[in-house]
C-alpha cells in the first residue's frame, strides 16, 4: 500500500522531463536570449563568426576526449537497428560491458563545444583561412548527478580564436567580458590571470619529477580547502617539505600586478620556461592597460591553476565581487587544438560564460528588465460568437499595421477576459458589440491607467503604434 | 591494398560529422535565422508564446507515440552506467533484441515537437490557463536514410493552440502563412483546405467496414501515383467496385470554394458527420474572406486526406505554385492532444513550417538578401608588431563607439592582409604606421570604392558609424 502512487502521481512521473533536463517557456526563453544576445553581439563586435555543431557526433568523435570522468558521463546513442548485429551469443555477457557498449553504441551526444570546434577546424581550416574566430551558443549534455543549479542538459558559451599565437587574442577576452558583464548590469568583476609557462617552471624547479599536473590540481583547490589543506594534498602527493614550501612561497607573491610580474621574472632568471611564462603575462596586461574597463578588474593571481590539462600558455577565471557563485567565465590558451583529429600545430584561445550562473546570479540580484519579452498588445473582447468574423477582421487590421493582437476566443464573461489579458500581460482591449461594429467606432481601454474611449480604427493603430 | 586509406581519407572519417548530420557556419546560420525570425515575429503578433522542450525525453514518453515506422527511427540514449543491470546472462540472447533494447535504454531524442508539446500541456495545464498558444523551432532527429534534403536532423517550426474548438484558430493559420510567405518573397502558394469529417462522411458511406484509414491512406497518394493508381490502391485495400466510383466521384467535385461546400452540404444532407464537416469547412473559409490575402489562395481540395490518423477536423497543406517542392506548411485539427499523457479533453490545432525546404526553395530561387548577416566593418592593418598596443587601443576604441573591428593579428605584407578583409567581407581597412600614429591621423581605405583618406578617429567613427 505504500508504494502505491496517486493518480496524481502517475500523472506526474509520465509528463516529467528526463531527470535533470526542463522545459523552457516564454519568460525563460526571453531571460535567457537576453544574456545571449548580449554576448552574441559582442562577439560579432569582434569579429567572431558563429557557428553550430550537430548534437549527435560520431562516438569515436567524443571518446578519450575528455579523460576517464568524462567518459562516464557521455550520454551514448544506440546504433539503430539490430544493434547486436556485429556481437555474437558469447560476448554477451554481463562481465562484458564495455566490450558490449562499444559493439552497440555508434555516436554520443555533444559534450562540450570545444571538441566539436576541433573537429570543425581539422575538417574546413582549409578553406576557412587561419586565424578563424567562432562563437558558438548551444546546449551540452552530461549525465552528472543533477543538484541544485547542475542540470544534465545546459548550455555553453564559447568563444575561440584557432590558427594564431597571437596574445592579443587572449587579451581580447578582457575587454569582451567587461562588455558583456557591463551591459549586463552584473557586479564588478575580478579577471584573474596566470600563465601555465609560470607554473611549468615552478614544477621543473621543484625535486619532485613530472610534478606540474599534481602541483596545479592541488593548488587549484586552494578556493575549497584552504592553505593548510593544499598543503596537506602536496604532502599526500608525495612533495617534499622543501617543496611545499617553494609552493607556499609562490603563491604568497603579493603586490600589484606589476610587482608580481618582475618577482617572476627574477624567481625565474635561469629557468627560461617560467621567465617567458612572465613575460607573456607581462605582455597581455600591457594590452590591456591601453584601454579603459568599465567594469573589470585584472588580477595576476599566481594561485590560479586551472584543473584542464590541455592550458599551455595564458589562464583565466572571471568572479564577481561579493557574489557567492564561482567563476562565470573562464578559460586560457591551448597549444595545440587538432592534433587529436589529425592536424598538427593549430593553436588556439578561448573563453567560455558559465552563462547559467550567470542567468542565476540575475535572478538572485534582480536584474533581468521588467519586461523582457513583448507582450501581445492588444486583446479583442469576444463580446458575442455571432460576432467572429467582424473580430477576425479587426485583428488582422491591427496586425496588418504591426501591432500584435489576439482575439479572445470565447464570448465568455467579460471579467474572464479581462483576467485574459492581465495574466498574459496585454495593456489594451478593444470592446466590440453591436453598436460599435455598426458604427465602426470601437472602446479602447488602456488597462494600466484604466482610460477608454470610443476610436475609429486608424485612431487605434495610430495610438497602439507609438 | 584496395581497402588500404589514403592519409587524407584517414582524416577525413575522422573530422566527419555523423551520417546526416551537419555542421552550420556563418552563412548558413544567418540564412537560416532570417526564415526563423520572420516565423517567429509572425507567430508573436499572433499572440504564439515561445516553447523550447528537451532534446532528451524518457524513452516512454516517445515510443508507441509516432507508430511503428516512428518505433523504428528513434534514436535511443542507453543508460548511463551499469547498463547491464536489470537483466541476467540469461536474457542476454541475440534473439532478444527488444527485450534487451528496452533494458538498456531510457531516454531518447526528440523526434518531433508535437508529442513534447503534449507532454508539457499536460503537466502544466492548470497553471498556464488553457487556451496556450505556443510556437517552437528545435531540431529534431530521425534514423531515417539520409538523402538529398534529408537529414537525420532537422528543425522543425510549429505553432499550436491548445484547448480551444473555435475554427478561428483553425482560420488564423492562413495569413499567418500569408504573412510569413510574402515578407520572404516566396512564390505565390496554394493553402489547400479539407476537413477530416467530411472525409469521415464520405467513408460511412460506404460498404467497407472501417474504411476510413485505408481510405485516406490511398487517397493521400493521388500526387504521386495518378486517379487510376489511387483506384487500383482502393482495390488491392478491399474497397467494392461502387465504393471506388463513389470516392471517384467525390475527388472530382468540382466548381469554387463555395460550390464544391454547395455539393458537399447536398452529398451529406442525411449523414451528420460529413455535414459537420462541410459546415466546419464553411466557417473557416468566411473568416479568410473577411480579409486581404497578399500571397495565398485558399482552395478546398477534397483529394487533400493528410497521413496522419489524429487529425480529426480541418486539415490543410501549403504548396508554391510553380514550385517542385511538395508541401512546404501543413497541419490541422485535433481532438486530442494530451490523453496518452492522462488528460482528456484538450482539443487542439496546429501548423507546421517545412524550414528545410523553405530554405532550400530560397536557395535555388536566390531569394535571400545578399548581406544577410552582419560582417565586421574595419579592418586594422598590422604594419609592425611592435605597434601592437596602439593597435589593441584604436580598436577599442572603435568598438566602445559600436563599429565592429578586428586587428590582423600578424604584421605580413599589406597584399595578404587585404586578402584577409575581402575574405571576410570586411569593407574598410585602418592603415597606421609609425607616422600616422604619431600624429592621430590614419588612413582609411575604403575597399569598394578604393578610396583613401587620412582622418582622424573621431571623423573615421561618424563615417563608419553611419
Amino acid at each position: 500500500m505504500g508504494t502505491q502512487l496517486t493518480s496524481r502521481q502517475k500523472r506526474m512521473s509520465v509528463t516529467n522531463t528526463a531527470k535533470g533536463t526542463r522545459d523552457f517557456s516564454k519568460e525563460q526563453i526571453e531571460k535567457r536570449n537576453y544574456i545571449f544576445n548580449h554576448i552574441r553581439h559582442t562577439y560579432e563586435k569582434y569579429g567572431y563568426e558563429p557557428l553550430e555543431t550537430p548534437t549527435i557526433e560520431n562516438i569515436e568523435t567524443l571518446t578519450g576526449k575528455y579523460g576517464e570522468e568524462g567518459d562516464q558521463l557521455l550520454f551514448r546513442v544506440l546504433r539503430s537497428g539490430d544493434f547486436l548485429k556485429s556481437l555474437q551469443d558469447d560476448d554477451l555477457r554481463k562481465d562484458n560491458l564495455k566490450g558490449i557498449r562499444s559493439a552497440i553504441v555508434d555516436k554520443g551526444l555533444r559534450y562540450d563545444l570545444t571538441i566539436p570546434f576541433a573537429r570543425f577546424i581539422a575538417k574546413n581550416h582549409g578553406q576557412l583561412g587561419l586565424p578563424y574566430k567562432r562563437y558558438q551558443i548551444q546546449p551540452v549534455w552530461r549525465a552528472d548527478r543533477p543538484a541544485r543549479g547542475r542540470y544534465r542538459e545546459f548550455f555553453q558559451c564559447d568563444g575561440d580564436v584557432a590558427g594564431t599565437t597571437s596574445l592579443m587574442s587572449d587579451a581580447e577576452f578582457i575587454p569582451i567580458v567587461d562588455e558583456v558583464f557591463t551591459a549586463l548590469k552584473l557586479p564588478k568583476s575580478v579577471f584573474k590571470l596566470n600563465n601555465r609557462k609560470v607554473l611549468a617552471g615552478l614544477a621543473s624547479s621543484l625535486s619532485k619529477k613530472d610534478a606540474l599536473i599534481d602541483m596545479t590540481t592541488a593548488i587549484d583547490k586552494l578556493d575549497k580547502i584552504g592553505a593548510d589543506g593544499v598543503n596537506r594534498e602536496l604532502e599526500q602527493r608525495g612533495f617534499a617539505a622543501n617543496d611545499i614550501k617553494k609552493i607556499e612561497d609562490f603563491i604568497a607573491i603579493d603586490g600589484n600586478n606589476h610587482d608580481k610580474i618582475e618577482h617572476l621574472k627574477r624567481l625565474f632568471e635561469e629557468n627560461s620556461e617560467g621567465y617567458a611564462g612572465a613575460i607573456e603575462l607581462e605582455e597581455v596586461l600591457g594590452y590591456t592597460e591601453q584601454i579603459p574597463l568599465q567594469n573589470t578588474e585584472v588580477v595576476v593571481d599566481l594561485s590560479l591553476a586551472r584543473g584542464l590539462n590541455y592550458y599551455t600558455g595564458t589562464i583565466y577565471e572571471v568572479a564577481l565581487k561579493n557574489v557567492n557563485m564561482g567563476s562565470v567565465a573562464s578559460g586560457g590558451r591551448y597549444d595545440n587544438l587538432t592534433e587529436a583529429f589529425g592536424v598538427k600545430n593549430v593553436p588556439g584561445v578561448g573563453l567560455s560564460f558559465g552563462a547559467e550562473r550567470v542567468y542565476d546570479v540575475m535572478e538572485q540580484l534582480n536584474l533581468f528588465p521588467d519586461h523582457i519579452g513583448a507582450s501581445v498588445k492588444v486583446l479583442v473582447v469576444n463580446m458575442n460568437a455571432s460576432y467572429n468574423p467582424q473580430y477576425f477582421k479587426l485583428a488582422h487590421e491591427l496586425r496588418s499595421a504591426g501591432i500584435s493582437a489576439e482575439i479572445h476566443l470565447k464570448d465568455t464573461k467579460l471579467g474572464k477576459q479581462m483576467k485574459f489579458a492581465e495574466k498574459h500581460n496585454i495593456q489594451y482591449v478593444l470592446i466590440a458589440g453591436e453598436e460599435e461594429l455598426k458604427d465602426g467606432k470601437y472602446q479602447l481601454k488602456d488597462l494600466i491607467s484604466g482610460e477608454q474611449r470610443a476610436m475609429n480604427l486608424s485612431t487605434i493603430i495610430d495610438q497602439l503604434k507609438d
